[in-house]
């Protein structure tokens, strides 16, 4: 078993970014809503990556459920030239999330969520696809993965991870199955998969008996048990059949953070992957 | 085995849209481009089936290639308040498709392909959804089918059947896996599924070998061979084994030209499934 060591990835990265960011003048805009306990680690997270490779970056407290200064400072940093890219942390509670997002100019939008980009993204004419998603692909092709015909099972349907990264996958060739909370017989697809992608928040769901030997496992849960992180495959009992596993933390999660200034890059220079 | 009989409830369906329609007054532009013979034979049995139920159709004609007439067409129509919906009929030689759906109103999008209707299909909010992908649905519904739940495969990864259908089954808690061309053990996916759905065009594909005892079929691949139709599926190997299939012709096709009808009267009455 070898591991998707997404964190050794990301901070490889960091001085190829360090040597793109110093020409170009990337901005970051960050909007948080209300507190959040979660959502200030990730934000602490975001901006020391961005930072650590020469992009600014703006924090913007908007109180709960403050619908007409979220509108307001949308628009304000749309308008604004000096900012390359606007990220909305989710959740924003009171205040429909797609709603909010659907606000930001989509050539800012740094997470790729809205209706443009994710049309291009469906039309398999790529231009900004969400982070984590680019986070996934990027581990994969760095460890020369092949996507192309690969049988993946994808578990969890958001609009963030499952449904853009089974476009995505598909895209690329793979067969993608996108399984769920009312998919019964999981572990017939898990079972059949040479890639098993998890992102639904289940301490432990993928155990042992639901992969087979040679699987690759890409793990997008975080969940904390007693202090202490996990993410929805049972490590133990998964690692002795995986060809490759990552680990939580220090798979996917620095892979998403990375991905922000890989699409800040692509924004500004107006080339996709 | 039983038939999905598209065909008797597309009938079916007539006197109902008739009294709907008789209160409304609704107009179809439908646009073709260039000489097809398919093309031909699909725009008259629309029309037929329109004028059947009272819906008004203006047929208009333009040349292969000429982009600037064809923008000129659509903004004219787009602009013209007694046109409830347009179709651009496929294919359109020597000019890009979806750069041109994209200009189409998505309010007059009857075929539920731009960019907003694709995007609220996508987020679980359906607008108007692809006639196809909403026909297969309501003649699984006629037949008490349930989708909840249920494994499908589809075969054929288009951004009009393939993709679209994906998404609306997984609205309604499907479990989905897209196959296509570069799939390998497509056999493991079709053995697997309640439901096996091919729209890739390929004659007899399917055979019952493919498939399990009391599988659902619904075959959207429209074939010819030495001058009569055939599906994707072979009808003579499978039809033992299936519980339902659609025939071909009879099954699909009929139920893709009345969602017309259901697409335009929910435009109308700006009230959606």
């Amino acid at each position: 078993m070898q591991l998707l060591d997404g964190k050794k990835y990301s901070d490889e990265l960091v001085s190829e970014y360090k040597k793109i960011v110093s020409d170009l003048d990337i901005l970051l805009s960050i909007i948080q809503v209300g507190n959040n306990i979660s959502s200030d680690i990730y934000i602490r997270n975001k901006i020391k990556y961005c930072e650590s490779v020469g992009v600014k970056v703006n924090l913007y407290h908007i109180d709960n459920g403050d619908e007409k200064s979220l509108k307001e400072l949308i628009n304000n940093l749309n308008n604004d030239s000096k900012v390359t890219g606007i990220i909305l942390q989710s959740p924003i509670p009171g205040i429909d999330f797609n709603k909010m997002v659907e606000l930001i100019d989509s050539s800012k939008d740094v997470d790729g969520l809205t209706k443009n980009n994710i049309y291009n993204l469906y039309i398999n004419n790529e231009t900004i696809i969400p982070c984590t998603v680019k986070g996934i692909i990027k581990l994969l092709e760095h460890y020369k993965i092949s996507l192309k015909g690969a049988n993946v099972c994808i578990i969890g349907r958001s609009n963030i991870v499952g449904k853009p990264l089974a476009l995505a996958l598909e895209n690329r060739d793979a067969t993608v199955t996108l399984c769920h909370s009312k998919t019964k017989d999981l572990h017939l697809y898990t079972k059949n998969a040479d890639i098993v992608i998890s992102a639904v928040g289940i301490p432990k769901l993928i155990t042992g008996d639901y992969v087979k030997n040679g699987v690759i496992c890409v793990d997008v849960g975080i969940n904390r048990i007693n202090n202490s992180l996990c993410g929805d495959f049972d490590y133990e009992s998964v690692k002795d059949k995986a060809l490759f596993i990552t680990p939580v933390p220090g798979g996917v999660g620095p892979m998403t953070v990375s991905m922000i200034v890989d699409n800040l890059i692509a924004m500004k220079k107006n080339s996709y992957i």
